[in-house]
């Protein structure tokens, strides 16, 4: 029982202060909200954006959120701090971004070979994801709420074939997250290339390949027009979370029907967000493969080599720090399970479904 | 642009209409709430449930909504009834239950062999889905909202193994939907035994054969201890969708502010229903599986005569209705993208997780 606390104790108590206590209920806030990516940003920025206006609509303009893109208030990279310091009081961003603060938070984005953005929040919401989650940012004075996610990413453009993981030896290679560390550890060289920068490194040779998200977001930025190889699925990034993250001391002045309002429109968010990426991401694949991509998977045995050193990063994490152990074994617990369930479930229906399809 | 007109449109209109008329925005409503399954129902009466809470905690009171579940107000199947003529404002339900009323509402919760969990509301939201299934509902002064899924279905409990299609014959099956007319048409006998009665009528007799949801809510009911052999998943129901249902001439007395906040807490149970669900059907699966329970799936001839049957269903709706050939055509358009864009992403993700898992 105690799994459903955290959405049902706020809801009780918010019925009864916010009738309770007219006058408190009344104040006005104004919060800056900041993120990691621009403004008008398709998946990302769209839904931070839509968040903060139904926050602002559901509280009768009792909160108004002035969002701030990328660099417009603070750097990208500058979200977490911003938020921690209260500079901004709320922001829309991935919990591995900030993982120089504590390595635990990789899994609240997802790691390599980990949960689907459907297992994510499952493990989140009804396992002890979320409390872990929790006691992770406490020490930072913020608590984050889950966002969504943009599915299953692309592995990502290549301009030549991965046919070995000899083939990786030398590569350089665009890539984030945990992804990096183990394309590092099969001789890969990796880079962080600034999104708006990807396509002018592919082609003028600087990087040999670049990982970015999936078919919309990758086709409106052209990659495939530098690079014709697409590698899908991803190994490193199976359902990257999202979050909105709010300073503590912030949230405490709120009073509960407000509290409840952002708590409820992360989780709104993380519903149209996920349903977002996969819409367009559905509806660009077709166009992406009639434009003369040759469209590839990793071998089997470059899987096995990634999943080796997957472990094996993860292991080492866990092993330097107390909290990242304990996530990590929750979440691996979890993920055992999700795959023998996926496997006769999803998976099956998937090819029930092509069937029928393809005799209809 | 005018696929996110559903959810911007109301959020401007919101912050105007809440911030210029505070008198009209503390106006006090008490709705009743009905729904066609038990308050506790896992999965889908406590996710009502805290939907009716939250909507009361996010408006400080100003809504008050009365749960009622099923046959506490009105019969289970007198819902829409209840919504439609007002007895009840609101109302936690599944589209296919009053199919009755417009056979196009099949494919707002899902049809045989159709659109999974994540993909039913990437074509609600952000194909031609949401304005079809409200011009669908518009003779019944009716609106809905997306309110999440039980996930993958199990195709169920049966006491003999289906070998061909042959073993369909006389079979006497408990199911839902559209799958009993196409079990119908292979020559079983389909009954709509209420959900209280499976376990005892397996254990009498009365039936061979009876799907319910998932391991989760199959495992609560017992079934296995009465019918060994599980055949998972279901054609029938590949990840059939729930509701929030409104009166529109209620709808149209809230401010827009409670009208956001009914929207959005419709999004986020949304979100929180398919995680409850697919949560708990991963954990109930490993002890399923430890019951001794025989796990089979449909076999490849079964299928294709399942998913024969299928599309002859569908034709003849479509042909009979303008609305439900619309709705059929749109729906089958983006579930032929789904298939290809999903063999290619999800699918093959689940083999390389499974791949790097079986090593690790």
């Amino acid at each position: 029982m105690q799994r459903r606390n955290f959405i049902t104790t706020a809801a009780a108590g918010a019925a009864t202060a916010g009738m309770a206590a007219p006058a408190a209920a009344q104040a006005k806030f104004r919060w800056n909200m900041v993120m990691p990516w621009p403004r008008s940003t398709p998946g990302v920025g769209v839904n931070a954006e839509r968040f903060a206006q139904r926050v602002t609509a559901m509280s009768g303009g009792r909160i108004e959120i002035k969002l701030y893109g990328a660099g417009e208030l603070v750097p990208p990279f500058g979200v977490f701090d911003a938020v921690h310091t209260g500079t901004a009081q709320i922001a829309h961003g991935t919990p591995y971004y900030w993982a120089s603060k504590s390595p635990a938070l990789h899994w609240f984005t997802g790691v390599p070979f980990g949960l689907t953005a459907t297992e994510l929040p499952a493990w989140l919401y009804y396992g002890d994801g979320n409390k872990l989650w929790q006691e992770a940012y406490a020490p930072f004075n913020v608590t984050a709420f889950y966002a969504g996610s943009s599915g299953v990413q692309a592995g990502g453009w290549f301009r030549k074939e991965i046919n070995s993981v000899e083939d990786l030896q030398g590569l350089k290679i665009r890539i984030a997250g945990l992804g990096a560390d183990v394309m590092r550890r099969l001789g890969a060289t990796t880079v962080t290339t600034p999104p708006g920068e990807i396509l002018q490194n592919l082609l003028s040779g600087a990087i040999d390949a670049a990982e970015w998200i999936g078919p919309w977001n990758d086709r409106a930025f052209g990659l495939q027009t530098v690079a014709k190889y697409y590698y899908v699925p991803a190994f490193h990034e199976p359902g990257p979370g999202l979050e909105i993250l709010v300073n503590k001391d912030e949230w405490n002045k709120l009073p509960a029907d407000l509290q409840e309002i952002i708590k409820t429109a992360a989780s709104a968010t993380a519903n149209e967000t996920l349903a977002d990426f996969l819409y367009h991401n559905i509806e660009s694949f077709g166009p992406l493969l009639s434009d003369g991509i040759e469209l590839r998977a990793f071998p089997e045995d470059v899987v096995r080599a990634m999943a080796k050193e997957s472990f094996e990063v993860f292991e080492e994490m866990a092993a330097q720090d107390p909290l990242t152990r304990k996530v990590h074994d929750s979440f691996m617990a979890f993920l055992k399970k999700a795959v023998v369930y996926n496997e006769r479930f999803d998976t099956r229906l998937q090819a029930m479904r092509k069937l029928a399809l393809t005799q209809g």
